[in-house]
């Protein structure tokens, strides 16, 4: 491959455990190539100095708006997992990208390509079947039930069901032992397992007549953000302005 | 095969749904031929006027007993699906019984042999992991929530896991949508789906370090007691007395 | 619901096992009204007479031209799960839809909607991954291995697979005892399951570094085609012309 | 808990990978004690020194049998999860334990509690089941195909079902893509996965009419085998003489 051809990285947050493994994954794609690293206490122009194209920033929410502030009015895309991003930050930033025309930003808050395609297909299957479950099964030591990625799925499901005037599914329980039936998210039951030996885990049950669909994401280690990073670098040049979530590069 | 190995059975309530069925799996046996059909109406001492060995009740609580009194004084022996037996009518079959040495009765609440496996083999594996849970999913007509097999499958959990000391399954929840972690039976998590398209199914997942064991049963259609009741059928002549459960002739 | 609103529906093979299914289906939709059915011996023009709007053909490939030369002569939609269209009778129809504007035809392989679903998504979440498999089970009774959807699926993804320029999925093994890594579909892993108690079913799985998605298809029982044949009967009002497999109505 | 009461543990290999998560799971685990760690280049004398009373031997077919002689010889319980035991090598050690009587030593080739209850539980599962097939999982950087546990388990499987009388699953396949069905291992069939992202996972499916029965390991990660280490540790010193596997621990 022509080394020119080749899209300049840097990363910021480099020396951090996601950092590091961004780095990895960025030295082991043919077509990408790491130019410059920052972390807590480097110069951030080193970005500019060095021709960076696009930096992927895992940072912290108190540092990541000084870190877009710096790459947008420097012509340089970003692909952001750092979390905190409320609508006023998002606004922000579309004004910063206003005035940097030809620059592009994308932040999610999901980079596991799997996941997010798992929510995907479940809201575009979710009008077509009379029954809708969800089931997350993680590791014990998670605190919340049901995880953030469930509840989200689950609002999507309801939204699509309900713009598409499907009822409720259906459910003759009279007799419950508290909590047999899980947690209502929107009208659609989701199911919290906690097991030890797992890692991060989610299936969504449609059935209707006669069959059923399942649609499964296992989450096996913390690298599973990494393809999903490596897609938004190669794509987010191609996309000016504002992009969230990892969607709208699926081109589904 | 020689006639005369063929075992003699004999049906009651030979004319409803799973009665049928059962007369169609014996016909379907090469080692076993159907020689008398009974149900309402008919007169139950066809059994003794045909040499019938052994006889298949899937009949009603109110007939039962009747029909097992005069069975084991005809020393013909009985396998029975039929529902409503507490200790006292045990006991009662029992003392018929002790006059009858020779003639054998089983008696089980569910013949499906992958039901059966499944709660003997959780309830071994139960105290080897530090977490389990029970996921039971069913038609959305199902009318109690869980369902009996799982609140059993729970049970024996909970006894073998507090008989080798083992302590509850680790669950750092702090916060948690009202359901989201099931139902708790003796300290074992059970989360019931209600799905169409489903029929009846049971997984029960155990965890520990770096590993799970899953052992989950299917059932696609109501003819699943069969294999179960025809093990029954050529294994009671050689269990004289009461035998409960399908477990004892499984030998595991 | 006002009658005048309600779709007039007619059935072609309506005494065969599918034919009745679809009959039960439409007398139990609320917003379609069966009007007339014909099955071998019965006239045909009893659709015309009766205002059907739209009928289902569930015959047999030596009758079914016949069947929707007339219909389409008489201006009446139709649904069709018979099977034997080439592309020359597919030509055909067209012909006589070209004459006949405002006419509806919809020929598809399969109406079960969740293995439309899967085909579907496995082919739109196949360049994402760098893995994929594709894993059918089916009664022990089928003849052929893989099954045409796994087949068809396996093709599909493929396509999408090159399309994309991904390569194939990375493969070690160097050692294989003969059929263990199974068929090779356009470079596609095929693996044929057969089991008593199974019904049919087909699971696709794809991963990439760290994650797994995996979208399985459960068909229970012979009757999961129902609700794809509802909604065609439903849509294909709407969409004059040929139409060719059920993903169009899904509008995803 | 007393001090005097929990066990002296020492560890062999102690440096390498699964020796440190060993020496962790020791630490962590409050009835044992680690008294003495030993690596290449430490005399292994340490171990009487300390009055360790187990040793967990995960080392190298090179010199475990140098090991397990001095520890023998001074009656030191070992727990060995080294490979490379071939009858003669037994032999060997069984010799050694009859002039030692009380010290006992367990060799197990698979430490995965899950894994070892998988195949128990398939074998006892098999002769109730028409049909029997083993689906395997890995990493796609796996050179074999299958795996050694599933051939091994379709080993036991067939055994089992011989001994029962048990014929071959049924299957009617007339048409297949060459290597569509698999592998056959002593007449069952068993079918391998590589894909991206997956660890070791492995599933054995049983099935007769009407119903199914799975059984699946997920093997996550390489700690798997720490909990069975651990489980010998504590059980070893009431089981003099020469224990092959982990199965009779298991008391199943």
């Amino acid at each position: 491959m022509d080394d020119r051809a080749r899209v300049r990285v840097g990363v910021l947050g480099a020396n951090g455990k996601v950092g590091k493994a961004i780095c990895d994954a960025v030295n082991a794609a043919a077509d990408l190539e790491l130019v410059a690293t920052v972390d807590q206490g480097d110069a951030i122009d080193s970005f500019v100095n060095s021709g960076t194209e696009v930096v992927v920033d895992f940072t912290h929410p108190d540092v990541v708006m000084d870190n877009l502030k710096f790459l947008v009015e420097n012509g340089i895309h970003a692909v952001v997992g750092t979390t905190g991003f409320d609508d006023a930050r998002l606004a922000t930033v579309t004004e910063w990208l206003d005035a940097s025309p030809g620059t592009g930003v994308l932040i999610a808050p999901n980079f596991a390509i799997g996941a997010v395609l798992l929510m995907r297909f479940s809201e575009q299957a979710a009008r077509f079947f009379d029954s809708v479950e969800v089931i997350e099964l993680h590791h014990p030591n998670k605190a919340d039930a049901p995880s953030g990625t469930a509840y989200r799925t689950a609002g999507l499901i309801a939204e699509a069901r309900a713009k598409a005037g499907v009822g409720k599914s259906p459910d003759a329980t009279t007799t419950e032992l508290e909590g047999a039936r899980g947690a209502d998210v929107d009208g659609v039951r989701v199911h919290s397992i906690r097991l030890a030996g797992l890692v991060a885990h989610q299936e969504v049950l449609l059935g209707t007549q006669g069959e059923t669909l399942t649609i499964r994401h296992d989450s096996m280690d913390r690298t599973s953000f990494a393809p999903g990073v490596l897609l938004g670098v190669r794509e987010i040049s191609t996309r000016p302005g504002l992009t969230v979530g990892l969607d709208p590069l699926l081109d589904l």
